[in-house]
Formats: structure tokens, sequence, C-alpha cells
């Protein structure tokens, strides 16, 4: 089978990545951070280990500035829901994932106003609309990093600065680019930072997380018990526990560590190296086939490893069942939770078939992609 | 090393739990309700399987009134943050976790009220103290089904048959007996019920689920992508994606499914008498050491596998390090996440030293316990 859907969950999972998890399980499988016995504190290690990991990737230097949580969507609500109340102002854009467009919707239903700043056609997001749309009560920015319908590079360095300047705090949804992207927290003008474990981080599902800048503070959303001030009822304000309610995933983190050490040892920038070469390889020879409309920005520099394509107005699930059945090419069809976006590219009726790649995709398999397509927009 | 933290987690996890989760990542890690490949339809059915596993072990016919959650905190902050708004009034107890206590808590500070029913010296709750808090804005009533501290049974049926008599939702915390007692949903009073996966469920950490009765509608706490309704910036209403955005932790729910079906094959009734009996042995001989107070009831049908104990007046904690390194017993000392259960028992200020039986504890590890215990407590 050729994996194409790595924008939905990287696979396959690196060999370390599943031997930490089974690691954990089988010999520091208890609750870290609870009990004091030698289990629980080997697991609660693993959970430092792995934030630290994170912070050389993110080049940050305190761990306890990232938040474990259930995925990229949970750190997408406590970001805004700990962040923004009734009658504040949010600014976002068109191209983002309904991750971050249904916790707004639904917070809009009960007062808060909503800006959401259009996408080009190819899903840019200029950063002057962003700063045109402040007003005086906006609290909130958020931004995806990269869409992850088109791949388009959203220039959150000039967002940031603009939100910097007025003191708005800014979010982004890193959910297609940690990992995928060489990140520099030190030096990016991002407030909060979304991601999820499982995607180009290769760690397993179940994982994701959140980097809070130290001026920022947020509200808990899901209280509960931390093993840390147990004798009292209210929650802790201290960070990470105050955002880390419940039992974490611990193989999961474990697995999650793992699978950063991975990026790490290979190196970020030769992982993005390869990704744009498949991507401006696809690209380059799907411009050569009339019947295939290709979205997004032409130049590979301005996207990421994803490649949303439709051929002539045949249906794009059909096509991706097709990819699947008759190539075993695992690719998305269909609209992509990302209702906007799809209506910013001009999708929303026909959607779209994505392919997206990750680390562990070949050459070979790019050109088997292209070949498959070739074959069915001839029919 | 003998493990009786098993109220803190299950340890170890069933070597078909491993395998799942293994098996998960490796052969169907694809993102499930996502893309339509056969890859991602596989991971499909496995959170489906898991969801039909839990409704034979709790007598359930309709797998979608089962939610995934990240874990039992994080149902528990859904059914109640779902439920209930500032203004109404929300009953529960003194035993309760502060997976319960804390988010009630946080919501008293913005104008719900509430009323905490106080528990006997023994942890034991009276239906007859719920009734008589009962207010005409009572909003639901929520109480663990049995203490993290004590192992005390709460009456969870009468209770419900009073909540139910009212036309009050009622909330059960199964965080402790989920997998320990036979727990019969179609014939209980019950309108939802909150639940670990990896407790004596012997599934993976980053794994929980709520029961939602057919008849009780929760607003949503965490929106996002469902991969259902993409065409709409609206979370969609119905179960379960209403309660599952983002990425579901599928090798997690995939262990906890062999987890449950392990229970089933199993008995759960045969894994009850088992934790019954080594929990009778083990109060009955400290029953004989006059330096030891076993907190809880002494009628072992009256609790779960949970032993409180202290010794005179001894730090809990230091009894559980001095457990841990000179006999290799892994317990919890200190308070356990429950400061108002403490208060209830009197242990605020030394908290307890908690063994936790799980269904692999052998009845020569609890002789050992004893054993430990006696030495310490001549010393």
């Amino acid at each position: 089978m050729i994996y194409m859907d790595n924008a939905a969950t990287t696979w396959p999972k690196p060999r370390s990545v599943i031997r930490a998890v089974v690691g954990c399980m089988e010999k520091y499988g208890a609750n870290p951070g609870r009990s004091g016995h030698k289990m629980a504190v080997q697991a609660g290690q693993i959970l430092l280990y792995t934030r630290e990991m994170l912070c050389e990737l993110f080049h940050l230097h305190d761990p306890f500035q990232i938040i474990f949580t259930y995925n990229c969507t949970d750190s997408l609500n406590l970001a805004i829901k700990g962040s923004v109340l009734p009658g504040d102002h949010v600014i976002t854009t068109s191209m983002e994932h309904n991750a971050v467009i249904r916790p707004l919707k639904e917070m809009e239903k009960h007062g808060l106003e909503l800006t959401i700043v259009q996408g080009s056609p190819e899903g840019c997001i200029d950063p002057d609309d962003i700063k045109a749309a402040i007003q005086p009560h906006t609290k909130l920015i958020v931004t995806s990093h990269a869409s992850n319908v088109t791949g388009t590079v959203i220039p959150i360095e000039q967002i940031g600065k603009i939100a910097r300047s007025c003191g708005i705090p800014y979010l982004v949804d890193a959910a297609q680019t940690a990992g995928v992207l060489p990140i520099d927290l030190s030096r990016l003008p991002v407030d909060m930072m979304a991601f999820p474990g499982h995607k180009g981080l290769l760690g397993p599902q179940g994982t994701g997380g959140l980097y809070i800048h130290p001026k920022i503070k947020l509200r808990s959303i899901r209280e509960g018990g931390t093993g840390s001030q147990s004798e009292s009822v209210f929650q802790p304000d201290m960070l990470p526990d105050k955002h880390e309610s419940g039992t974490i995933n611990t193989p999961g983190i474990a697995g999650l560590g793992a699978g950063v050490r991975q990026i790490l040892k290979e190196g970020q920038s030769k992982i993005t190296s390869h990704e744009n070469r498949l991507g401006k390889l696809f690209i380059e020879a799907l411009s050569h086939l009339k019947a295939i409309q290709v979205y997004g920005p032409g130049d590979q520099s301005k996207r990421t490893g994803i490649v949303s394509v439709n051929i002539g107005n045949k249906d794009s699930a059909e096509v991706a069942n097709l990819l699947d059945e008759r190539y075993d090419i695992a690719v998305r069809g269909g609209l992509h939770c990302a209702p906007l976006a799809h209506q910013t590219i001009g999708t929303l009726q026909q959607g779209s078939v994505r392919f997206s790649y990750g680390v562990f995709n070949r050459l070979d398999e790019v050109k088997s992609c292209i070949k498959a397509l070739e074959e069915i927009s001839r029919e």
C-alpha cells in the first residue's frame, strides 16, 4: 500500500515509537505524579523527557510551558476557551480547520464576536487583512500555520508581529506543521501553539500539546486530580498541572518522545527538504495534465507536503475510492473538516482528493500516484 | 515487585492489550472516520468493536451511547459542564475525587449552587441525605460508585431511584468500579456513567468513556473536526460525534477493547470475587494488629479492593516509601486527590497508605503486605 494520508495521521510510525509505547506499558506502566513508588517516578520521568525533546525541537527552555492534551483539537479548545469570553472579539481566517472554527462558532452563539479574514483562492492570508480587522476589544488572533486542505503556509511571523505590536495574544494551530516545518518559538512572535502528537511528530494517536508563553494566563477548561495540592478542592494554578487533569496518556507520551527524538536525530530541515522535494515533483508533473486541477500555491516554498487535486468535475470521494481499490493508494477524498477553506478555494461541492506526504514516502511512490491520476483522468 | 496501586492504574496489562495496541499501530494506524481507504475503515471498526465490548459488559444495546474520552476526568467534566449552568443546583458527596469536586468548585465561583452531602466516618452515604438535599432547581446528582480512598461502595441504586422519582439526572463516577464490580446499566437507574479505560477495564492510559442515557442531551464542551457533517461550521448533534472531536486514541481504544474482552472471558463476577477475597483476608489480618488503623467498612461486601490504612501516627508517605524501598511493594501514600473524603474519615493531615488490589494480585502478595506492615508497625 502507498500511504498518502499523513495529514490525517502519519503512518507507519518509527519502530522506536512502538518500542517506547510497549516499553512504557510493560516496564513503568504506573500513574505518573500520583504515587511515590519507583515505577510511578519512572512514569513521571518519561513525561519530562518528552517535554524536553519538544523544547529542543521548538527551541524552548522551560519544559513546563508545554501542556500535554488529548489531541490538537483539545489544545485549541483550551487555548481559545481559556482566553476569551462572551463580548470579546476574535480574529481568525477562512483557511482554518473545524478544530478552530467550531469552538469559535459555538462561542459566537453565546456572545463572542468573530471576524473571519478571507483567504485568496490559493489559500493565502494577507497579514494586512488581519491588521485591518483588529478592534479595541480584540482579545485573540488564531490562525493555522498551514492549511490542511491546500498546504498553503500562512505568514505566522508577520501576523505575530502585528499581534505583538497591538498586545493581542496570537494562537497558532500547528496541526500540519509541527515536525514538518522548522519552528523556532524562541524567535517567533507566537503566544500559544497547539500541535498534535500523531502527525508530523510521529507519535501515537491520543497525544497533543499546547505551548503557552509565560506571559499568557489561561483559565482551566478541565479540572480534576493533578496529583498536586491534593489537600485543595480548587485547581492548582501552576503549570503544567493546571491544564493536565486526570491520568495522562503516558505510553502515548513515551511514544511521542521517541518520535520527536527521531526527528531531532534525522534533522528537521532534512525532513522538510525531503517532503518539499516530493511535493515539487508531484505538482510539476500534474501541471502537465490538463484535466487535473491542483489547489494552493504553485511555488513549493509556499506550501507543505499536502497537495489537493481534482480531476475535471469527478466526485473527489469516488476518485479517492478508485485510488484505494485499484491502486492501493491511501488518500483522503471529499471535504477535509474545513468547510470555509473549501469555500475559499471553490471546492465546497466537489471536495478534493488530498495527497499528503510524510517522511517515509519515497519518490517512486509519488511517481505511482502521478501515473494513477493520469490513468483515471483519461477515463 | 508487588504492585498494589491498581486504584491509580492497573498493572500489568494483559498481553492481549499490549498486542492490540501494537497491532493497531502497525497494521491499521490510520485516522478512523476521516478518510475512506481500507486502513481508515479498519481503524473505524476497532472503535465500534470496543464500544460493543463495553455494551456487553455494562448490559447496553446501543454502542453509540458510549462516548470515548481522554480519561475519566474528561468524561466527568463533559457530563457536569454539559448539563448544568450557573444558577443550577447540584448535589454531590464528601467522598468524591477531585475529578468531581474541582469542576464543581470551579463552577461554584461562577454561580453554580452546590450541596455536598456528608459521608459517615466509614465513608458511607445515606441516600436519605441526598433526598433531603434536593431543591426545586436541582439539575444534577453526582456520586462515585466507590470511594478511591476507602473503597466504600456508594448505594447508587437507591440514590438513582430517588433521582428518577424527582426527574433529576444522576451521574455516577465509576472510576473505581468499572471492571471491578458488576454494573448492569439496563437495570440501574443511572443516567450517565463516567469510567476510565486504564483501571479496572485493563486498557491503556489515555482512554476513558462516558455512558449517556438516550433521554439525556448534553451540550458539547470540546468542538472540532468529527469526520462527519464536514460541510458545517457547527458541531454535529448526533452521538457519538457530538462529543468526540479530534483524533481519537485509536491504539488505546484497541487496547481497551482487548482489556474488556479479557474481563468478559474471565467473567466479571469471578474477578469481583477474587478481589473481594484478597480484601477480606487483608482486613481480617490487620484487625489483629493493634497499631494499624483500617479505614472504611469492616464488611468486605460494602467495599472494593481498596484498603487505606495508617500505622499509629506515622507519616503515610513515609510508610509508603518504606514499603517501596525495603519491601518492593508499590502503594500510594499521602492524600489521594480527594481532600473531602480524607476530612470525612479524619485523615486530612496524615493521609493514608492505600493498598489497591487488581485481578493479577495473588494471595501470597497480600500476605507479604501484611507481614511488611506488621514489621513496620513494630518499629
